[in-house]
C-alpha cells in the first residue's frame, strides 16, 4: 500500500515535473562568466522554491562569486536535525553538436528527461525540497526531524565558497547527519548507499631543460628536451601492471574489510560489460591482483591527465622544448595522509629527474578519502528506507571519485552524511544527453520522505 | 691586393646594402596566407634583379603555392655550370613584442642588419645576384662560368614545389655542382664549408585507451590512460644515456672517418660556452662515449616534440584521454636508408605498447643523410678560394639540420652541394632580432665572385 507522500507524490506528477523542468531552463553554469546572471537567478529559484515549501529563515548568501541558499525547519523538539545539501550550478553544455536536444530547452524523451543538470544536481536536489513540501502536505504543516538546508552553485568548479562557509558557521550549521544526493544507484532498481569516497592529490609537475626552444636539428643529441625529460620521469611512476612506484605510497593504504570485499562480490558486477559499455578499451587495466571494484574504489592512482609545452600543431616542427607541465592526480585512500602523499610525490620527483632536466611540483588540490560508518543509526535507518521503497536489499558501495563537502562536513560538523543517490550509471553527468529518468525523480522525494520519517521516529 | 670585384663591391657598398633591404621590406612569409601577395612581389623582386644583373630567360614559375624565379646565363662553352640555389621566402615574425626593430622594417645597428630574413636567406640568396652583376662589370659583361638560378618561395613550409620542379626539369637543371648559401661560419671569420647534413625522419605516433575521455575518479585504476600509454611507449626509446633502443636503429650508422674527427677536435669549440651560451641548460645530454660534436653532427636522435591530448588548461580535469598523439622525430646519418628506420620504429611501437593501448605510426616526412666528398674538384676549388679570401684554412664541418634540396640534387641531378654560407652562429634565424653582419654580406658576394672565376679556370 502507497504511503500518504507516495499518494502526493502521484497526485502532483505533472507539476512536480513541471517546476523541475523550469529550473533546467536557467543555464546556470558556474564557470562560465557570461551566465553569473543566470547562476543568481537559479539561486534565487530554490530560495523562493525553499520557502514555499514551508522553509523558514531563507538566505541568499553573496560570497567571492556565486551566492549560497541557507533555510531551516526547526519546530521537531527532541528530535535529530538533518542538513541537505546540493548545488544548483550545472556543466558547460559543450560539445552542443553531440546534444540531440538543446541541453536548456528540457526534452522529454522515454521517460527521461534531457537536460544540462537534470540528474547532477539540480534533479536530485531538488527532490529534498519536494519531499520537505509532501511531508508538510500529509502532515498537517509538520515535518518529522529538524531541517537545515545548505545548497551552493560552486560544486562544478571547486566548491570553495561553501567550504569556507562551513568551516565558519559550525553552529548555524550544527546537524546530526548530512544528506546529499548526487550520486546513483549501482544499477537500475538497486537502492545504493555511498559509504566510501577516494581523496584526490592535484598537481602540476614542472620540467625545464634549455633556456628556450632549440631546433632539434642543431642540438638534437646533445641537448636535454623538456618533454622527453617529463616522459622519462613520469613513466617511472608506475610498473606494467599498474603499481605505483612512489615509495612509502602504499604503507598507510587501508585494505577493505572482508565483509566488504565480501559484498560487492554479491554486486550485479559485469566486468565484461564494464570493460565494454563503459571504458571500451581492449582490456581492462590495472593491478591484476585485485579486483576491478578494488582498483576503482579501494586503491590509489597516479593519472596523467596532459602534457603541455612543444608542439601539438598541424604538421612537422623540430623543436627541443624547453619546458613541459604535466598535469597529474592520485585518487587517495582512507588512512593515506595527503600531506605524507605530497611528501612522497615531491621526494620522488626529486630523486628521478632525469639529467640536464630541473623539476618543479606545484599541489592545486590535495584532500583525503572519506569513509562513512555502514553501522551509524542514520545509515542503518537510510538503508532500511531505501530497502523498502524499492523493495529489495540496500546494498553499501564506495565511489572512486571525491565529493569534498562530505569530508568538510566530517571535519567542521563532526557528522556524517548519508550518500542517497537516484541517478543511474548511463545518466551522462558531465556529458552531452545528460538526462534523468522521471520515475526515479518521483521515486527519489518519496524515498527521501520515508528516510527522513523514519530517522524522526527513532 | 684587393681584387675587381673587391673594389667593385666596396665602390658600391650603399647600392648593394639598400637594394638588399628594399628585399627585406616585403613581409613574404610563406606559411600565412594573407602575406601571398607579398610572397608573389618578392618572386617578382628577384626576377627583376637576376634580370638587370644580366641573366637571361628569367621566369617566374607558377606552383601549387608559390612561384619559383628560374634564370640563366649560358654563355662561357667548355665552362662547368653552376645552379645558385635560395629561398625568398621567410619564417613568421613572431613573437612580434620580442623584436627591438620592426621584422619588416630593417635596422642598421652596429654593424648588422635587423630584419627577418636578413640572413634566412634573403641575405645569402642575394649575394649570388650581387655576384653576377660584379663579375660582369668587371669582365666585359663576361661570367667565368655557365650559371643557372633557382630560387624557391616555400623553403620554410617544406619545400614541397621545388622538390617536384627539380625531379621534373633534368634537362633544363642540368649542371656540375649546386652552389647554397644557407648555412655560417664555424665561428666568425673562419672559412666554412658543410659537408655533411643529418636525414630527418618525422612521425605522429598516435596512442587509444578507453572509447571516450572517462572520468578518472570513476575508472581511474581499472581504464588504460591513452596519454600515459604513449608516455610508457615512448619512454623505452632511449636509455637514462641517451641511447636509442629502437632494435638495429644503429646497425647502418657509418661512423666519421679518423680525419674527420681529428679535423674536428681543432675546431674553435667550447664545450662550456655552448652549453652557457646556446643550450642554457644544467649539462648536455647525449652518449657520453661521443664528442658533442659528433652527437649533433654524426649520431642519429629521437626526440619527442610535443604530445597533444588530455588536458592541459588552467586548473583541473581529472580525464583519462582516449586519444594522445606525439610529435617525434629521428634526426639520421649517412648510411642509415629511411625506409629501414621507418620499419623498425613500426616494429618497435608494435612490440612496445603498454596494456591495452591500440597505436597507429603515420610517417609525415623521411629523407636520408647527405655527405659531400671534400675531395670533389668543385668542393677543394671552393675551399681554396673561400681561405684566400678569409686569409685562414677552410674548416669542414657538418650540420645537424637536414636541408632537403640538397638530396635533391644530388638524386635527381647527381651532382654535389657548395654549402657556402656567410652567417654567424649568433644570427638568431627563426627568432626574434634576426641579424646579418653587413660586412659579411659584402664578404659573401666577393667570395662567391672569387669561387666562381676559380671554377671557371679548372
Amino acid at each position: 500500500m502507497p504511503s500518504a507522500v507516495e499518494g502526493y507524490v502521484r497526485e502532483n506528477e505533472a507539476r512536480l515535473l513541471n517546476e523541475l523542468l523550469d529550473l533546467l531552463r536557467i543555464p546556470s553554469v558556474s564557470t562560465l562568466p557570461e551566465h553569473k546572471g543566470d547562476v543568481a537567478r537559479a539561486a534565487q529559484f530554490v530560495a523562493d522554491r525553499l520557502g514555499r515549501a514551508g522553509l523558514e529563515n531563507v538566505q541568499v548568501i553573496p560570497t567571492a562569486r556565486h551566492p549560497l541558499v541557507y533555510a531551516e525547519w526547526l519546530h521537531a523538539p527532541g528530535k535529530p536535525t538533518v542538513l541537505c545539501y546540493g548545488h544548483y550550478d550545472v556543466q558547460p553544455p559543450d560539445p552542443l553538436e553531440l546534444w540531440n536536444s538543446p541541453p536548456f530547452d528540457p526534452s522529454i524523451r522515454d521517460g527521461n528527461i534531457y537536460a544540462r543538470g537534470a540528474c547532477d544536481d539540480k534533479g536530485q536536489m531538488y527532490m529534498h525540497v519536494k519531499a520537505v513540501e509532501a511531508l508538510r502536505a500529509v502532515n498537517e504543516g509538520k515535518l518529522p526531524v529538524n531541517l537545515k538546508f545548505l545548497i551552493e552553485g560552486e560544486e562544478e568548479i571547486g566548491g570553495e565558497s561553501v567550504a569556507h562557509y562551513v568551516a565558519s558557521q559550525k553552529e548555524k550549521l550544527k546537524a546530526d547527519v548530512a544528506l546529499v544526493s548526487d550520486t546513483e544507484l549501482f544499477s537500475d532498481g538497486v537502492p545504493t548507499l555511498c559509504i566510501g569516497l577516494r581523496g584526490l592529490l592535484y598537481a602540476e609537475i614542472e620540467a625545464s631543460g634549455p633556456a628556450r626552444d632549440l631546433h632539434s636539428g642543431m642540438y638534437g643529441g646533445a641537448a636535454p628536451n623538456a618533454v622527453y625529460g617529463l616522459i622519462e620521469l613520469l613513466a617511472k611512476a608506475k610498473d606494467a601492471d599498474g603499481h605505483i612506484r612512489i615509495p612509502g605510497l602504499y604503507d598507510d593504504v587501508a585494505a577493505p574489510e572482508q565483509a566488504e570485499i565480501e559484498s560487492w562480490k554479491r554486486l550485479p558486477f559485469s566486468e565484461e560489460e564494464f570493460l565494454r559499455h563503459e571504458v571500451g578499451s581492449t582490456q581492462l587495466t590495472g593491478e591484476p591482483e585485485q579486483s576491478v571494484l578494488a582498483r576503482i574504489w579501494a586503491r590509489p592512482t597516479f593519472e596523467v591527465h596532459g602534457i603541455a609545452g612543444g608542439f601539438t600543431g598541424a604538421g612537422a616542427k623540430t623543436v627541443i622544448p624547453a619546458k613541459a607541465t604535466a598535469k597529474v592526480s592520485m585518487r587517495l585512500v582512507p588512512k593515506q595522509d595527503p600531506r605524507r602523499v605530497v611528501a612522497a610525490l615531491d621526494k620522488w620527483v626529486q630523486e628521478n629527474r632525469p639529467k640536464g632536466i630541473q623539476t618543479q611540483v606545484r599541489i592545486l588540490s590535495a584532500g583525503p578519502a572519506i569513509s562513512v560508518n555502514p553501522n551509524h543509526p542514520a545509515i542503518q535507518v537510510a538503508a532500511k528506507a531505501f530497502a523498502e521503497m524499492l523493495g529489495k536489499p540496500t546494498v553499501f558501495i564506495r565511489a572512486g571519485g571525491s565529493i569534498p563537502i562530505v569530508g568538510d562536513f566530517a571535519t567542521h560538523l563532526g557528522i556524517p552524511t548519508v550518500l542517497m543517490g537516484f541517478g543511474l550509471p548511463d545518466d551522462g553527468l558531465h556529458s552531452p544527453n545528460e538526462k534523468f529518468r522521471i520515475s526515479n525523480y518521483y521515486q527519489g522525494i518519496a524515498t527521501i520522505a520515508h528516510f527522513l520519517e523514519q530517522y524522526g521516529r527513532q
